[in-house]
């Protein structure tokens, strides 16, 4: 497997009902994702809501997104678990399938200390054979994988990268300082907002949920960067700071990004927008402004 | 059931390795657990490290102990989970091998709204036959069960009752002052440092992790409080804060409290001391501290 | 200065506007308190909005109050600052004016890492003349007194107790048992909601904001633990939690506590309801609501 | 008064003791900043440890920097206070002593709503006659100025711009947004980590604690900006991480960096390190290590 690097998007689960999966909506949004050139597809992160899938469902999403992506880009599986062995397994089934590498968070319930956090991603990451990311998310894990602990893993030969969604650029910044002799090593944004920055400053790609519906403006974005042009990185930069504070504002909760990002795929028909507990999906009155905001980004 | 009251010990999960009930150190615990007179058994809760086992060791657990309890004291099951076919699937096996009850926190991995995780509690609450207790538990859930909630959930037929482990007392008293109408409602304290307190205002019992090892202790406090007897009660807190500040206060993790009571398990020879992942088992030097403490606390 | 105990009001700071002391108020508010029988009176506290008045205002409701009181009760003032001059200043104006005491809580703009903290508080300490009592405020400082910090600052001689306002009573619990030598140390308890069970485990006494308008029934309380009448402690107890689920509970910000309480006072005819800023007066539907809560509770 | 822009350092306030301006030091420091070349001079923020001077030496500080600077570059003036009338003193003394603008974060006790946060700014303001910048500081006040406050706010016509301190650059890009109208407003960046994105996305220039000691490489770091010159941007950027990653790492709390700061002008001989309370200045060994780095670094 090449460097990863470029527009992975992280997927959400196209679901029918709170365990089945919408196999008409996940074969058109696959084939809308890659139809937008990104690099790669994440499946089963925190956009894919994964902590609040069935494992029987996990499996299945792992299954049917290898066979329809046939290896026509790296497929990438979340496989964080609050419990070893139920990652391992995890792990297993998206070996088995035909995915590409996995993406591995913190733990997220007990609150472990770093020097605990570093020796259990050792422990874990010796169990797995697919190549592995690990996963900065202190918003919803609570721990900051902190840089001398990325460090330390980088060593390890099947670790390959880091996705950094703690939003914090200096974090991003210190990591990328300190990373910066691991030439085969990918540092990945999750956060948008982010994107442009971060490539400006030698990231290597975005793991971006707008790209679920609007895959080919962070391609864009990604080439314009990788071409120098920095003038239209900008231009594009505002078109996604349009989309995150429209789309992703509507409701009050901190689920409005995911509703949004599904209310989106729904109103342009790609896929149900069922969201699985302990969310539920936008309703009438916010999905009437999602379609409105939509049209006004001439994405509708 | 009669209504759930006195102590209800949550049991930490021996294990010979990651995924291996000890289960001579299981009959062994449970055995010494009844003998101290409690009211009744919590498994798979926070101090039964539950989100860090496999499914199948999960269920293995709830089948042996409600097999070796035999009903001698009611066995309430945590069923918390991120997903909510998960929770049910651990639901339906808790009814199937016998157990009494189970306990649901809020799923910990997204950060629902408080109209969210009403909602939430009500639909997996329809779906379970056993009868629910709530666990206010935020220092792990990262989320608050807000009385107004509490107070709306309480009103479901099935549920019996909330454990509160938030250490917030003005949250107890709120919800005591609330739910004084319901009688037949059991309003559990976590902490053991809380539990005299809780006992004084009106509390119905204690879930308290030192009854694991010293499950007399609780048991006569809890008696004392039921006679009146305010002095002996307060006499009896402080040997509670002897252990909370000796046995608890090894080690430099959040951890700290879980390790000691393994720790002070496998030194009184009961059970096995090993930690699931991302925790790890005290090393010599702590497991030495530990015996001192027990000493002198004359436990051992 | 005899050991503090029992009720000792934190005293609001009534204004005619935000930088005018309402006079007539105060007295009408110091003869208020005393008359319900407390046992001292802290001025300049966290209910005392000091942080939010002139130094001048500050030092003009110092002479007021020591002159008004004329050594009726001790009279405690709250000296904390994030500058270390200013809290000498302070103390010094405290002294001259004729203060029994101080209260200092940590420097609160800075996170200062506890062993700084221990060296601030043996440092400004070492400098004020009046007996100080520290002030443990992590709500509103950001900063825990940690026990052990706690147990060091203790040993210099002018420190006689310390007032908890965490609401963390499992910190309570612990300095209660790790203070239990020292006979002439005060343990003062800040929330109301935690007077019954603090003095049911052997705290000293109330800083309690509801002792502003309804004195006696704190002063009720206390005098029934004094008297080992537990049930009488435990129905004075349920009053204080109707004040606090009525009273403090109106509202949506955090300070519905000291509007709620100023609202009362002005209600009652007591004093002028003005809030300096950051905040503002209740407005009448809100001061319609308190005076219905107000007659409820047959405090009106 | 120019719309601000550039590089505007917070300078730190070189003290003799707790109370005694190092008055040669200030004269040395000002005099090297300015021949960096900066656009500006912030004084008494929180790399100037304002909240922890007394206020006649706060006084005195803005008289003597705006004597010696003596027009050559704007002067701006932190008056945040927990106090309104002690805001309005201290904005007063500015004016009085010639300077050009006041800088006011939320006040930082009390945690207000954001609809009482944005009345307090409109009322301070208000009786402000100086130009005045808001200050977002979310780690140190605990309180986020929302987007739509700073908006709502930046109405005012004495309001021309907004120092963001929070680090999150999403909140950054969303201010960016939303103010783009307003041709005359300026956005700054606090973290010197985050100049170089900041101004890549249109921000307005870096109120940057480095530039106490380094002032050129930011000052060339803007001008490269401004160049469009983007490569270069990068390699100072890298210098600047360098910075971040050294100086400002050595010693485990909070103020690490003010220290290291401090530290490195004493090295260099520009002026003192004595740290007012609750802080205290790197020992000899801390000494060496930033001596160390700052040869490294070709500073010294």
């Amino acid at each position: 497997m090449k460097k990863l690097h470029g527009i992975i998007p992280p997927m959400v689960t196209p679901l029918l009902d709170r365990n089945t999966l919408d196999i008409q909506g996940l074969e058109k949004l696959i084939e809308h994702i890659l139809n937008g050139g990104v690099h790669g597809l994440f499946i089963l992160g925190t956009t894919g809501v994964a902590p609040s899938l069935s494992y029987k469902l996990r499996s299945e999403l792992i299954e049917r997104t290898c066979k329809q992506v046939a290896g026509r880009v790296p497929v990438i599986v979340g496989v964080t678990d609050t419990a070893f062995i139920e990652t391992l397994n995890m792990a297993n089934k998206a070996e088995k399938f035909g995915a590409d590498a996995v993406v591995i968070a913190p733990p997220y319930y007990f609150p472990a200390g770093q020097v605990e956090l570093c020796q259990y991603f050792k422990d874990v990451i010796s169990e797995i054979s697919l190549p592995s990311y690990l996963y900065n998310m202190p918003s919803h894990t609570k721990l900051i994988i902190e840089p001398e602990t990325v460090l330390e893993i980088s060593e390890l030969p099947s670790v390959h990268g880091v996705k950094d969604s703690s939003g914090n650029m200096t974090y991003f910044n210190i990591l990328r300082k300190k990373l910066k002799g691991k030439k085969d090593f990918s540092l990945l944004i999750g956060p948008e907002e982010l994107l442009a920055e971060s490539l400006f400053l030698g990231g290597d790609g975005g793991v971006n949920g707008g790209a679920n519906f609007a895959p080919k403006l962070y391609v864009e974005l990604y080439n314009a960067a990788v071409d120098e042009d920095w003038n239209k990185v900008r231009v594009l930069h505002d078109k996604v700071m349009d989309i995150s504070t429209t789309i992703y504002s509507v409701g009050r909760f901190g689920s409005s990004c995911i509703k949004g990002i599904k209310c989106a795929l729904s109103t342009m028909e790609i896929c149900n927008d069922f969201m699985a507990e302990p969310f539920q999906a936008f309703k009438k009155g916010e999905q009437d402004i999602i379609r409105k905001h939509l049209q006004n980004l001439e994405i509708l």
